[in-house]
């Protein structure tokens, strides 16, 4: 075999155990009984360690010099297998720069980081949390100084693990542009779209979100749609794609968030064939994947002209609700110190808070025992409430404790990238609101495969928005299309 | 880390492979939408692939050399020790024997024999079929040749993959004595107890086998039961059994192949905790495994004090039916020509029938297009009815054309040892039917787990039944246990 067939031999097999890894963890949390648990611990361990060792393996590093001398000696590689090599001399690269025993004491310090949090915001003890938590911003930093390429900050280099040629500079343009108009408009928006419940039984909603995914193209041959105490997406291969939702009695956050994970597995289903078993084969980065995700919950779950699709669909399954009244439920705007449930115009603002402290953070420049001061501060600076409590503050997620630092700026990057896509999109193919009314999403899914999804891991998100869209990644449309639920 | 602790720690990880398998298997044939079959086969590939590489890997022979070694220095290994790297030898020497070209040649021809034999059996099309299973049977031989110890023939060095130890002649000698006695048993038992249908309809004996598994110890922390097309069993880890059944409307099947499963389950999950992550820790053989399925498939769903249970389940279920009926209806004698569906007496005469031609297979007597003629003879001879079909005859099973020889017999063995064994136990514990009538089987399961679970690999089958039972393997605890069917 040629140095490029072993190479992408190579390749195949690593995304073959990732599928892997993605059915284990989605057995572990549907499936699995709980005494299950151990074992499964275990396994993935197994999984993790095998996948790193493959993906980390000297050989590659000689197929990939083997390729390159082929190359300089005029041996023109096919256009798909310059990205393959690209792209594995980029991961190979990275991971290999990673010793060890840093990696060993990363996820260790991961998995105690995380017991420490989950007691910490139980008893509502920032104090018990404060040396793990300094411990993984420490280890962070150095993880990032391993990784950083020429130049690149700590906090730069932990970007690329979600969002590969993000600028931290990028970011906080982005961010400060939003961070002086999106407050003034959720204050307005508070007021003029409050936040409503629609109280519809747990059978109507189940009934309408299986109808609402059948008319995306959700059937039993390739899909799956199960419950879980958290929604998520899990892509086991081309035909094989599962996501779960969950019910609240009287809430309606399952339309939202059965779309919102329609989003993401319509992503990994539409990247072009030709990729598959390559290490091109899956979505680019975070934020291009939650701007999937959040293209089809804001833009489509959340228009007015769908919620007559949703509304029919609560009906059938024995709930009526008018479709303006469902959709004033699904926009409304609150100011709440709790990120996961923020509406779409203040979701950002949540991001915003955490970019700005987990980037001191990790720079030095805020010290761990001042985080909950910081916290409280920057909630009122950029939402204008008053946290009521450390578990309902820098406590209420888990992603610092368990060691992961630049992985929240892809929510918000997400919500400002599907607002740009879907103005393009419209630009193009002209409103959609007629066909949403229909229910009607052909059209779209042509235009997200097309511009978006077809290009796997081919383009990073910058060049990739630059694009789609023909414009660098901006603020504007976001704003436009949260500028209604203010009045404006 | 010591020579000991290297390869124990490989063991641990081939044992976690091994619970991955089991759940992309289970996972394939339970949950998977059907358009993710092929991304799944190139999965399990993957992971057969990574198995054998680090199962036959090179460094495993130093460690075990180094400990040899340091044995012979005078460096005692513990109990557990010695038996770990008895069996990490046998495996490991047995893995090696096989030529790669051939085991990639063996796993080629079952996919295209397993193809051609289903076209065959679907056109009942012998002549079809024959150059496949030709192919079959000429790599099984040479498979056999590679793996044969001291003196074994090729079908005695197949046996070993499923029955390490057994010896061709030790089956002859049981299964000719089974064919001189349980033909004449199973023209006698047709007559006096004959078949009959319970007509339970699908709700009632789902609502039987949950409230029955219940009454085992099934509970929801550490069990799954689900539906396939054929009943299997998964054992992912200590506290993840998983256990299928199917229903079909009328029939009462499925109070039978529950408990069938939950005898295999029950083996993996009594095995000594000790043994958990080692090469020691799963159930020793086909046959031992059979007789654990068959033991509560035969000596407790078909009692006549169990029967009492499974009424009143059933009648709690909704359905109404005396325990004297619905037990003739579990044991009731049919000769059929098919094997899956053939009662507890005659079943192992369709293993006879299989042996004796698999044998002259394998050894040359007997030519492949010569096979649809021997197998009408010998059920002619063994269970006196003609086979109508090559389809309902020698194409029924798709074992032989998966390239499997030497599996057929642990399915009788399985019968005898459960006999046998239940015969020690109601030996040691006095009978068993007044704890049966209340469904009571605590005291069973003890038994077991100190006689056959807990020592997982560390005892071959036939030192197993001589060390539970006190004697070698015997025909006449089954015979007794078939003999009231025929009046004897």
């Amino acid at each position: 075999m040629s140095a490029l067939e072993q190479l992408r031999e190579r390749m195949a097999e690593l995304a073959d155990l990732a599928s892997i890894e993605m059915l284990a963890g989605w057995d572990q949390l549907v499936m699995m009984p709980s005494a299950g648990a151990e074992a499964r611990a275990q396994q993935l361990g197994v999984l993790a360690r095998l996948t790193h060792e493959r993906a980390t393996a000297a050989e590659i590093g000689v197929w990939l010099d083997a390729i390159d001398a082929a190359a300089r000696n005029g041996e023109a590689l096919a256009e798909l297998d310059r990205d393959v090599v690209r792209l594995a001399r980029r991961d190979w690269e990275r991971a290999r720069r990673v010793p060890e025993e840093l990696a060993a004491e990363l996820a260790r310090a991961s998995a105690a980081g995380q017991e420490s949090w989950r007691a910490a915001r139980q008893n509502d003890d920032f104090a018990a949390f404060a040396p793990a938590l300094a411990r993984n911003v420490e280890l962070a930093r150095a993880y990032g100084r391993c990784v950083a390429e020429d130049g690149q900050s700590a906090y730069e280099a932990l970007l690329g693990d979600y969002d590969y040629g993000l600028r931290t500079e990028e970011l906080r343009r982005v961010f400060s542009a939003l961070g002086e108009t999106l407050p003034a408009l959720a204050q307005e928006a508070r007021v003029r779209s409050p936040r409503r419940t629609v109280a519809a039984p747990i059978a109507a909603q189940r009934a309408a979100v299986a109808a609402t995914l059948r008319r995306l193209g959700v059937d039993a041959a390739s899909w799956r749609v199960d419950v879980s105490a958290h929604p998520f997406t899990a892509w086991i291969g081309r035909g094989d794609s599962r996501l779960t939702t969950r019910y609240s009695d009287g809430q309606i956050e399952s339309l939202l968030s059965s779309l919102h994970e329609y989003g993401h597995a319509l992503y990994e289903r539409q990247i072009d064939p030709a990729l598959e078993r390559t290490n091109l084969g899956r979505g680019t980065s975070m934020s291009i994947h939650e701007s999937q995700s959040k293209l089809w919950e804001n833009h489509v779950a959340r228009s007015p002209a769908f919620a007559e699709v949703l509304a029919a669909e609560l009906a059938e399954g024995g709930f009526q609700v008018a479709p303006r009244e469902l959709h004033a439920a699904l926009v409304g705007v609150e100011l709440t110190p709790v990120r996961v449930s923020a509406d779409p115009l203040t979701y950002p603002l949540h991001i915003l808070v955490r970019f700005e402290l987990e980037l001191a953070l990790v720079e030095g420049d805020l010290p761990v025992e001042e985080l909950p001061a910081a916290w409280r501060e920057a909630m009122r600076r950029l939402l204008g409430i008053e946290v009521p409590s450390d578990a309902l503050g820098c406590l209420q997620d888990v992603h610092w404790g368990a060691g992961s630092f630049g992985y929240f700026p892809s929510y918000a990057l997400g919500c400002l990238i599907a607002a740009q896509l879907w103005e393009t999109l419209e630009a193009e193919l002209g409103s959609r609101e007629e066909d949403l009314r229909r229910g009607e999403v052909g059209a779209i899914q042509a235009w997200l495969r097309e511009h978006v999804h077809r290009h796997g891991r081919r383009l990073d998100t910058t060049a990739l928005v630059e694009r789609a869209t023909g414009r660098t990644l901006e603020i504007d449309p976001f704003l436009r299309y949260v500028s209604p639920l203010a009045g404006r």
